[in-house]
């Protein structure tokens, strides 16, 4: 039902990163040896991605520009700790103990966990898929999606990332970024995925700026011709847009602006909650 | 509708690991110093926990018993990749980008893209709680909830644990362990939760052998009073079991019994389809 097709956010990735916060992204870690210990380690499971999520350990060396055995050194505390498991045919994976302590990030399940309720409506509705979806650096990073078995398919996963400009979620989320993020954003090469995508720097800013008018967006098959989606922005505690979440229904299908009603109640419910529970997520 | 209390899966950390692939729980790399870098980075991240999911600097230096200096240097450095952020407050939580690294874990969000239409088809039958879990040592580990609205109020959450013997799902997982790891979860204290737990060691080897004569578990207001869950074993591609999935229901809605086809249909479906793709998860 999707694929766990990274390409075209490892695309835009290569394009330079300009994450918020100073966070770097995936990949941006692989530099050479002669590097701190820390930064070592970090490089090793910077080393896996949707794309290759199964390495061996000379992979990762040649991955990390590390000689084979301190790879070795790295990747037995790692496995050690549960942070990396071995498969069946011995290649190394993320480990379900990493996945644990990354449940306990607050932007991540914990935001997840709020909006829950929400996108459990918004799935009534349709039956297709309902998304949630926050801004790292250009792309936009799917926390959730909750999808129906016969839902339109989808080019990304839960825990991927795709082009913010392309997608439904990404247009809400960078209509509300900060001016200096959105003109860096238009100024950087836009990828298309189909002839509907908008890869016009003076489109998407008009584009940005309905959304900034209307309160919600419809992309229209801008990542395959078969699906569109209709987005809202979430607001946090103190009234700035930190989420956003979608549903994406097959073309054909229910019209995108029926939907719209329920999007944006949906985005508003979830904005009310954040702000009458501050400590969270 | 859910808490995030993880006290009782964490006193059942404290009676002793027995995590299956030589895995240390959570809070068993709080070593002295005088480690490598690798497991003082490690401990940093252990240092986070459900109860605790925001720490200060000193915080972070007394947990691990590491000087403030030494701390110092390798938050910073955690921070600047994204497996640490800052809060309002100055405090640290788990990043954003630990939590993208973690999805890549196949056990974590893998096996639960590959289960989430069977959880959603048994969310639609009660619209309270459908949950996927795995066995991690002596707990069981919550990799995904669907919860209804008004579903009644369970202890745990996506990313914690709680004591297998207290769960539906804990049961379906442990009755299929291999059996060293039955006798040394029969030796360990058996934590009771209300009355009606299952906390000694013969009654719960009967409730085992149970599980295997019957296929599924009826989980009868062992975690508290007004909940009960049904819940059934998932085989992976070799026949083993390898995760477990169970509904919740409020005490007086629906009979539990009549919960049972359902239980077991989506189980048998979630393992026919993880049969049929052996690469996944």
């Amino acid at each position: 039902m999707t694929t766990t097709d990274d390409g075209p956010a490892a695309a835009t990735r290569r394009r330079g990163a300009h994450a918020p916060g100073g966070a770097q992204q995936p990949g941006s870690a692989r530099r050479p040896a002669g590097q701190s210990v820390t930064s070592r380690v970090l490089s090793v499971l910077s080393a896996f991605s949707g794309e290759c999520p199964r390495l061996s350990l000379s992979d990762i060396s040649r991955r990390t520009a590390m000689p084979l055995t301190t790879a070795h050194r790295l990747v037995n505390e790692l496995t050690s700790w549960g942070a990396l498991e071995r498969d069946r045919d011995g290649r190394y994976q993320i480990g379900l103990h990493l996945w644990e302590v990354g449940a306990l990030a607050p932007r991540g399940l914990g935001l997840r966990e709020a909006a829950m309720p929400y996108l459990e409506d918004l799935y009534e509705v349709t039956h297709q898929h309902a998304q949630l979806a926050v801004l790292e650096g250009p792309d936009v990073l799917y926390l959730e999606r909750i999808s129906g078995r016969d839902a339109v398919t989808v080019r990304s996963r839960v825990g991927g990332r795709f082009p913010a400009h392309a997608t439904g979620v990404g247009l809400a989320l960078l209509a509300h970024a900060p001016p200096a993020t959105q003109e860096a954003y238009l100024a950087g090469p836009l990828a298309a995925f189909t002839d509907r995508t908008i890869a016009d720097p003076g489109r998407l800013r008009c584009a940005l700026a309905e959304v900034r008018r209307h309160g919600y967006v419809i992309s229209d098959r801008q990542v395959t011709l078969d699906a569109v989606s209709v987005a809202a922005p979430i607001r946090g505690a103190e009234d700035e847009v930190i989420a956003a979440l979608s549903v994406v229904v097959r073309v054909g299908g229910p019209q995108p602006g029926t939907l719209v009603p329920a999007v944006v109640t949906a985005a508003r419910g979830l904005s009310h909650w954040l702000r009458s529970h501050p400590e969270r997520p």
